[in-house]
């Protein structure tokens, strides 16, 4: 049966639309609508199961219960895990989200914040791309509850969630030169975001602390994971005299592994491993990769709380509120001691 | 700055809602209203940059450009590649994607449904759950572009794209047969989902075809993974003459790997391994574990495309369609001949 509509009401009743609409809308006394006639209305609804279009109640009460959600790639374990957790913090307070890839491109993540805009979510949540600065301050400024995650933009005053990157790499660093480790290299994405230049000088500072030398090889992000394990090959090849490999994420880290099966490296003896992120993949490789484990359920219930804070409060002299987590570095048999 | 209403626009120049509302609608003409006004309208409005909500828009014209998309749980890695690819998909056609995981809830997708359908979104792309018919019919009835994957509703008349599930696990447990394994085990999630149900028929028409004796495991699913790996090690502690496992799902599969990890059986020797699902997991562990990879990139197309069709076709004269893609079987060291 399709939905009726107050149109459909208001004809059905012989009563006019908007008499119909101040009915339904709890507004009859106010508008000193006839108690008899409010019943009938009432009476008619209720048998045919009337429910008032939300889109439409939304257009008048601003409140829609649903947060969109920005993630860079779905499809990276990392951002999935994120979203599920975060769409069922939402759900269990009466929130639903609904999510879509950035891509980390621009032009898209503008594309999408409009679509979120006109569609009346209540909030954002962002990982925000480069070059997105504008549109998220221009929402700030319009009063929207905006939270971003994983990484922040330096110039926007807004809430944030991040896990404390520089002192994990710094850590993990630390571990690989304790175990007897002394030509590291760091493998990563070239990145400007945020989190990424923290991993990068988190290793850096490890280094320079230690009086080693830093290697770095910095690969350029391609879907295709064949563009990503070719240069990781190349320079393991190029790079012979290196004991151990930091991967600065866990998509690094995978492609990072596969070339290494390739090559026929063992590991540790040949390489010791550390990777950012932990999963399932790293587990179960023989021998389990050491890994810098985020806090994916603190993540997600931060996330959910600031915003669902700044959505419950009407104030707005609150200021913005940053949240730095903790990792957990799970050492495994990969960084063994030499 | 913030956006224009209609309002704002009539209040400056002191004309009616509704006219300026006629007048953008392009109902100038048809509303007699003069030429002189709609120019002053249209002046105002290119200067001020007013740009139409789209939210009202897509109330009087009933179009979008937004596809739902409802999935089980998005951070499973055969959802989250899907999702992906479909997102990509579908913006490269001019729709955006929004998505939500069921949880396989009943009543959590039903209240997805009505939100997607009061947010006016175009189509629906679902991966259903048991319980949801009536829901789907009644979205079929009033005339909205649906397509199921990875599954589909027996009851229910509609497009969807699926894989051959039967034969795909026939074809993997004759592959064990012919490797020599005789007490081959099929562990799997307990689901009457059509898919699992036609992967567990295949295993049984396969090993009945061999004159072998079923095995057949059936866990509840649960989002704490220890409550899978329970009962995958109980199971195989109790039945030590088994030389063979077939798991049902990726999900199931990665936990047994685990579980063998702990118990420290050595594959093949202890136990030949194949699972359904083929990821990174299964391609890096030692020995690498024979597979069957669903064609993600081909579900994301069929699925895409048969939504598209439907968007653009206003006949409904087109009868449902069903896609069945097949499967490959990768044959890695987890099956090696006996």
């Amino acid at each position: 049966m399709k939905k009726l509509s107050i149109v459909d009401i208001a004809n059905h009743l012989n009563v006019s639309k908007t008499t119909i609409s101040f009915i339904l809308n709890g507004r009859a006394q106010e508008k000193r609508i006839g108690k008899e006639l409010v019943e009938r209305v009432q009476k008619f609804v209720d048998e045919v199961g009337y429910k008032p279009n939300s889109l439409a109640k939304s257009l008048r009460t601003g409140k829609s219960n649903i947060i969109g959600l920005m993630v860079e790639d779905i499809s990276n374990p990392f951002f999935a895990a994120i979203a599920r957790l975060i769409e069922d913090r939402a759900y269990k307070n009466g929130y639903k989200i609904i999510y879509c890839s950035t891509d980390n491109d621009t032009s898209k993540t503008k594309d999408l914040i409009n679509m979120f805009r006109d569609r009346h979510v209540d909030g954002y949540i962002i990982a925000p791309p480069e070059g997105i600065e504008e549109d998220i301050s221009s929402l700030i400024k319009d009063g929207m509850p905006v939270v971003l995650f994983d990484r922040h933009l330096p110039n926007v005053s807004t809430d944030y969630v991040e896990i404390d990157n520089l002192f994990s790499t710094y850590n993990a660093t630390m571990h690989l030169v304790q175990q007897g480790y002394k030509n590291i290299a760091f493998v990563t994405f070239a990145s400007h975001q945020t989190q990424m230049q923290a991993r990068l000088q988190g290793y850096k500072d490890a280094i320079k602390a230690s009086g080693l030398r830093p290697v770095v090889q910095e690969i350029v992000f391609d879907q295709n994971e064949e563009l990503i394990m070719g240069p990781i090959a190349t320079f393991l090849k190029k790079n012979k005299n290196l004991d151990a490999v930091f991967f600065g994420t866990n998509h690094v880290g995978t492609c990072g592994l596969k070339v290494i099966n390739n090559l026929g490296l063992k590991v540790p003896d040949d390489l010791a491993l550390i990777s950012f992120d932990d999963y399932d993949v790293f587990k179960l490789f023989s021998p389990p990769v050491s890994a810098i484990a985020q806090p994916i359920e603190a993540i997600a219930d931060s996330v959910i709380t600031v915003l669902l804070n700044k959505l419950n409060t009407s104030s707005q002299h609150i200021s913005s509120q940053s949240i730095v987590l903790k990792t957990d570095f799970n050492i495994r048999g990969s960084s063994k001691a030499k």
